[in-house]
């Protein structure tokens, strides 16, 4: 096929550039079909007929079936698990409600909202307690932030390096427009007395799942959320009400809220002394690691796809975040990290949320390393697994970040991979 | 009950300014409740079981089910109308993908898209086709934006207020996040002709619906979307690919696109004369009216809700949005437009996308009128009913953008109300 670059086209392959190569001078073959110009001769099946019926409430497309949350859940504890984001097949920034990654200690309650209250008490001036109705005339405000569970990409920490596909290893993060009442607002109508520095909260699954919280995360920016991307909580992710604690680990978002208890000090339960805590390199467990750190992952190209033209023009594309702020530098590298070059970030680019990098890469067909690098606004930068494994030991289990190596292969095949 | 407001009550008080009444000074029953101050003795049910299962897709609390789109679609012609989504059930900005409204002129086409092809041709270098595939290999961005159908709203200009709940009489807008393919770089690389004004998009439902599209909003900031809130487009929403313009009437957005034919003239089809047109006062008709002009509507409290404390505090809350860039001031009034305050916009305000509002009110229990009034970055001021109706005539059908009042009774009751 014949063809002189458009302009268009030029502008578009001069973006092309990654590891010194700058890609506009090549001629590359079209991504669009010339050959077949004309609309069919029969119209397809669709246009034919009429189509099928208005819903109340939609569903993704019956062609799109295999867009799941993957599952892995201990069959010799139900209802004790994860299930994984799809990380691999979304787009954009924000995570559908249906695919929100979930992690359960004992199953999903199936909770009545009109017999759910939350209690607020302790160390306060008056005990309080809220029902949905009297929580919905407080003052709300939105916030799009992500929740990563602590024990995300924990897989990380193996020998060898998983094979499974880049949400089903690094999935347990989501990212979603969270509304609901401002916690400071219900603490302080509470009346906080002096000595507090915790907060215990407790969920009303059959776990009773409790952690202790700083009260200045509380005063801060923590929201107690009722809705998620516009509709009422799912019940996976806390119906009726949750916390939402921006930047922190999973296990704090306490789901299906039912008690907040202002103390001294933290109560020390099994989620913070024997879970949640990580063991270092001398023997000692490091805890109250409450911040995920900034990390990025490339979605696609990502194990489990291929490249089909080679040599051929590919978009990198993937998310940033941080606990810590905004992201504000993403690069990448094709090389396992020799060299680098700055990605483009999506805005608006928010506070502790799921930032989208975007960068065309020319594959030229050879043997490559394609990683992700990210900083965040404090200067924090994503480290490498050789650093992380360097400072923080070989046995850990929680807070993994290192950057993620996906090996292009001479034949367009895709490997997860260590050591660069 | 007795209780000396906290600094947090006396601040959220404070704030509850409208119709020049400072509520700060009043001292008023907490919304929590101080009686039952100790956790149930038995616990709930949801705490004595183990929960449910991991799901691979979520779905809604069963507790929610009423929250739902109104379909309002004509038995006479099946899949010709409308799904209204409920905005007065939602929150924060983003309406989530199973509540997106519907509008279908001949029902939701079921598509296999491995068989979905989009043409470009007409007055072009080289007609290209693009099929599912290759479209996923071309740079895509996301953006949040509304999308309106040019006949929201226009219950509007019957004789009687409409009394339904605000979403099913103003709800044929909603506002995702899209992601795909800028418009600009698919066109570009077909080659556009120099005597090229418009663009005629044809969708591959069985109403084969067409319209004509101006050549420089595509190539402004129009994009072939694939993606809604992360996911895969809906079937409703266009599965596989549909036309986003961002600020433009829905009708221009069109889904299951099939193809782009370049050409000088518009196509005159049915849905931009006899359709999507507005008849003037002098009896000639406005055609190729395409942006969605600034709007506002306050989605609680609204008619169908009901005002429990007299006097009580209120949060009013609501959406604002325009098609030509972003909101910068909405104004809240209490007594029918005589008097106005600005509503809290709650960020990041995006570029047209809704915009969401807040204002706490102190209903002193006497007879009231909520009125919201938007204004865009343009400058442009939401109309009255009345300058509306004076400008543009009593027999109209689209772009009905006037305040919208709702009566409160001094029972607490909400009505829909003209006249103010």
């Amino acid at each position: 096929m014949k063809k002189s670059p458009s302009q268009s086209r030029r502008h578009f392959l001069q973006k092309a550039a990654l590891g010194g190569v700058i890609a506009g001078t090549i001629s590359l073959p079209l991504l669009a079909n010339t050959d077949k110009l004309e609309l069919p001769d029969s119209l397809p099946k669709w246009m034919r007929e009429p189509g099928g019926d208005f819903s109340n409430y939609g569903e993704p497309s019956s062609h799109e079936q295999r867009i799941i949350r993957w599952i892995s859940a201990n069959p010799a504890a139900p209802g004790n698990g994860i299930s994984w984001t799809p990380l691999h097949d979304l787009q954009g920034t924000i995570t559908p409600n249906g695919l929100h990654f979930e992690r359960h200690h004992n199953g999903v309650p199936q909770i009545d909202p009109a017999q759910h209250v939350l209690l607020i008490d302790g160390l306060v001036d008056t005990p309080l307690s809220f029902d949905i109705k009297s929580l919905m005339r407080y003052p709300m405000t939105s916030r799009t932030c992500f929740i990563e569970c602590g024990g995300n990409s924990n897989s990380g920490w193996r020998t060898n390096p998983i094979q499974s596909k880049a949400g089903y290893a690094h999935g347990l993060v989501s990212n979603a427009e969270w509304t609901g009442i401002p916690l400071k607002l219900l603490l302080e109508e509470a009346g906080i007395k002096p000595d507090v520095k915790w907060v215990i909260a407790e969920g009303a699954d059959a776990a009773a799942l409790n952690i202790s919280i700083p009260l200045d995360k509380l005063l801060d920016d923590a929201l107690l959320a009722l809705y998620q991307n516009g509709e009422r909580l799912r019940p996976e992710n806390g119906y009726p009400m949750r916390l939402v604690l921006p930047g922190w680990e999973g296990i704090l978002n306490v789901k299906w809220l039912r008690q907040l208890r202002l103390v001294k000090e933290p109560i020390m339960s099994r989620d913070e002394t024997s879970q949640y805590t990580e063991l270092m390199t001398d023997g000692t467990a490091r805890q109250f690691t409450f911040v995920n750190e900034a990390k990025s992952l490339i979605t696609s190209p990502s194990i489990g796809m291929m490249l089909p033209d080679n040599p051929g023009i590919y978009q990198i594309t993937g998310l940033a975040w941080s606990g810590r702020g905004k992201i504000t530098r993403v690069e990448i590298s094709a090389d396992g990290g020799d060299s680098w070059v700055d990605a483009e970030l999506q805005g608006p680019i928010l506070d502790k949320a799921f930032t989208r990098f975007n960068l065309p890469w020319h594959w030229q067909g050879d043997y490559s390393i394609l990683q992700s690098r990210a900083t965040d606004e404090t200067g924090y930068v994503q480290p490498t697994r050789e650093t992380l494994i360097k400072n923080r030991g070989k046995h850990g289990f929680f807070h993994y970040n290192a950057i993620v190596s996906w090996e292009i292969t001479e034949e367009g095949d895709i490997n997860h991979v260590y050591g660069f």
